[in-house]
């Protein structure tokens, strides 16, 4: 766990608590795109199912994997809100994304997901396509 | 007003009541660069400052201002989370960004930006940078 131990304990506990990032990809044409995620990470990696929320589906869903088929260069933010200013704080980690189609380390992730979210039970996310990023760089601010 | 006739209500009011956005923009090698931000949207133009949040220098901040002047393309969505998840939703704007100096559109941005927070009150937005984004595309989900 190379970044997590050199992270400040505000910025670990947002890696390991918040129930959303915003995942940030950019096409070829360096048209950027940026969406809500559900996600884990155990300490090396961040793990995001496409899951299919609620019936509809989402206009821009595909669009992050074929970015990242594209150009895998990601960032991720992990933040929290407060009106107190004094308490804002994020964390930024920039990295490469694939894909796992399957797999142990997809079985891996759907295990950790299934824990963090039991909304996750009732989805067949084992099935489905699971993007795993690798952060490279790792800052973070406030708190 | 020409997207905010077409959204949904759910969206309009996101847009209208959020706190944050998150802000995705993309250098010229094509890394994405997301972070969280206070805003206005005035039915046609989303506004952030380039304010200094309490003391510290973000490591990240000024990267969103080199960003966008090598590359303007630049997306920012606005969502809500909550566990019941058919209740999940975003509105997702993609556009183009400019920075504003100073002048009378700065000074308007200023003033809405005082109303939404008053916690800009007490900080001088007016006279740093203020990021411009003028939405070529909404699309929105959920709700």
């Amino acid at each position: 766990m190379p970044f997590v131990s050199r992270l400040k304990p505000l910025a670990s506990r947002l890696l390991r608590s918040a129930r959303i990032a915003h995942f940030a990809t950019s096409d070829k044409s360096g048209q950027p795109h940026v969406i809500p995620i559900c996600f884990v990470f155990d300490g090396k990696h961040f793990y995001s199912p496409i899951d299919e929320k609620p019936k509809r589906t989402a206009p821009a869903k595909l669009k992050r994997l074929r970015n990242i088929r594209e150009n895998p260069n990601v960032a991720l933010v992990i933040d929290r809100y407060d009106e107190d200013w004094r308490k804002l704080a994020y964390v930024l980690a920039f990295g490469k994304a694939r894909i796992l189609q399957r797999g142990e380390k997809h079985r891996r992730a759907v295990r950790l997901l299934h824990r963090k979210y039991r909304q996750y039970t009732t989805m067949a996310i084992e099935e489905r396509p699971m993007i795993v990023i690798t952060p490279k760089r790792i800052v973070s601010w406030g708190g």
